[in-house]
């Protein structure tokens, strides 16, 4: 089994964790058989002095 | 528009994502305009084998 | 008082807080006094297209 | 909004400005919709003393 | 003689060394003698495939 | 001529060496002229006190 | 309590330590509540071979 | 099942490769179920112009 | 000869040198054979703008 | 061909691009056949709020 | 006994370790003494989906 | 003014000051003008669980 690694910045307004898996979901559209990810870093937009949409680079490997 | 980055430690009872609402909630309070964060890292205090205090070293993005 | 730091891996079916929680739950067992931990980084198993394990790499600061 | 990173190495006789822009004109024929880019590192070729080639590493993203 | 370390972003519609210079200018008008800027990281904001904001992150050191 | 470059795990039972083979001889199925390849680290399965399984994460520089 | 981190480079004519201990002396002048310093690297001025002014940066963690 | 991670020197007269499997083998000793590795990175002592003592910094997981 | 490689954080009151020495001196309480030491960053508490603890973060070779 | 990798600073009142030509310029006299050049890091002095002497740290690829 | 580091590429068709003494036995020409050696990282030429030169940037400690 | 960077060890049986300046000392026997010195990491040789041999790698610049 080979497994090629691609980068993905998720997007959420209410969680990390949502994305992460936000990245997830959208690379399950064209990748197969994704088996595990990593995160990168974690940023957020900020309004009015709150969160607003959280966002995470993250690697995401999977069996092409 | 031009951007100053300053460093904060936000502390939450809760979770880590409170903790980086509180860095920001705190800077809301002398910087204009916060318009970005990004996790520096996360760290925690413990007592008796479980999380107490979440800690978080965050990058804000701010028009001074 | 003296310090020593140590790395675990933390898994939670749940979330990256719980894995961090279930790293120092598991440390308990043998580490007197753990004070503090820092996150080294995150990753997730992934299994049809979701997040199915949550897993934190930590090192922790523990009082012999 | 979801989006992807790739990483390119672009080149030109000039400049690392060129260099930098000629990644981004080569993407572009396949992905759709660039919005940022980010430089990885700086490397030239020399000959007889002088640059002759620049190249840049960057980082492209993009809504795939 | 002490030196304080400030984070900015400058951004020019030209290059990466207007972006510079844009950040000490902005500097300019609250810092007290700048002494030396070291460079980051530089970004770009891309529109149909061009480079159409050039993004410098530095430090700058000043004699607050 | 542009390079784009691209992360693989490659994995070998023999040795690391057979584990960067064989990531280049898969990633040859897709991409057209790979140049050259860069070790971003070496990793390994055990079982009883063996190394069974070596990996190597491979950035892989190609002519798309 | 929230605490904010500034970077500074401190100077000493005698030592590394000297230079740290400067740095702080120096923030106390602006910062309230200085809580813990970490050093970020140690440079330092020669003259005719020998260490002639010693300097660090230095990250200062304060209750601003 | 937690992991804990511990960091070792291996030597070999023949190889990195070498080296790397006499950490696994004195850490087998002393750890119960050791599952991965990684490479942290390599050195070796040289004498007259020859490599002729090989090492390597690995990180072994393992369950405790 | 094997070596293990264990983290350690020391403090003194009195200067990092102290910290360094404070962390072998309890290392060698369980530790058999410490041969070397790896300073990986200097921190310290400060009160009323003066350093009071120094601690030293180090990695200590050692064979077990 | 061996090729061996050496540091410079070089310096332009003009841009970057010339500093890192001055140290190849500057290298030439001593270095035989260099090959390419890697920027490490790009700094500045400042005088008036402007750019006044352009630095970089360059790695010098060179077949002694 | 002082010590001086060198960084050199060294390059074998056969494997890393033979690049890693190539870059050895090149030095041996003009450095007395070499006591050890850091790989820095390893990398590959490719040519027709096979590894054909392996390269290994190393740091040669040596007493001048 | 062009300026060249080496790389050296430092040794001394006290203090890693005492190592720093050793490193210069050895330098300025071959190197013209030494202008400046960054530590790069500090380390020591332990017996009988004591520091007996302190040891700092330096960046070096100097006009050569």
């Amino acid at each position: 089994m080979h497994v090629k690694v691609s980068e993905l910045v998720g997007e959420s307004p209410d969680s990390w964790k949502g994305a992460v898996q936000a990245a997830i979901s959208e690379a399950s559209r064209t990748m197969k058989n994704i088996v595990a990810v990593e995160v990168v870093n974690f940023t957020a937009n900020v309004e009015n002095g709150r969160l607003v949409e959280y966002k995470a680079n993250v690697k995401i490997a999977h069996t092409d």
